[in-house]
């Protein structure tokens, strides 16, 4: 688990792979939205992730002068885990900004809402 | 989410968080052997979930120069996020020491570890 944690366990990561996962987020300038990254900190994430095998970077076909960042299959198997810290947080934080439907439902129906989640995202991330 | 991370999104909280569900670890000369984890980011961390209502501290009945960590209620729903780490590791680290049939059970019946777990630790951590 430790070894794990040395490529994912972080805020800045988790919340990149939240991107992902919630807002479809897929280039350099979106995830600079994320409060208070530094583009030094996401530029070292992204690369870690592209180096542990979690992430692809390619150029963008629909603008060349850009990066699109895709999930992997080994990428995909974090989703259980993003979706758990998500649930969690829309539970026990105070004034927090989950989906209350979202987290609802996924504590009814957890592997129908992993499922469909997976299989969006092999589609949009053109995963094999 | 971003607010669940600011509680334990780091690798030590994760590893304590390792070591109450796996190891039953509940003292802090058990949590010093963490790997390379100073006693004082130990001693953050676990401020930092008793602060936040993950952990509870208590002078240990059978040895009252001791304390006992224990997870609240709010705690045990971190568990399946813990797990789904440890999951993953188990796949997708190489010479990890994860355990392979906790992790091929885990797979097949995740519900049911899951509760086998939860009401486990309800017990030992005497959480109502």
């Amino acid at each position: 688990m430790s070894l794990a944690l040395e490529i994912f366990g972080d805020k800045w990561t988790l919340l990149i792979l939240r991107d992902f996962i919630f807002f479809e987020n897929r280039h350099f300038n979106e995830f600079v939205t994320i409060e208070n990254i530094s583009t030094n900190i996401l530029t070292d994430r992204l690369n870690r992730l592209i180096k542990n095998g979690i992430l692809r970077k390619e150029i963008d076909n629909n603008n060349s002068s850009s990066f699109l960042y895709s999930l992997t299959k080994k990428g995909l198997h974090l989703i259980p885990i993003v979706l758990e810290i998500y649930h969690w947080g829309a539970n026990f934080t105070k004034d927090n900004n989950a989906e209350p439907d979202f987290s609802n439902r996924f504590e009814k129906e957890k592997r129908d809402v992993l499922q469909e989640i997976i299989e969006k995202l092999k589609t949009t991330h053109n995963i094999v």
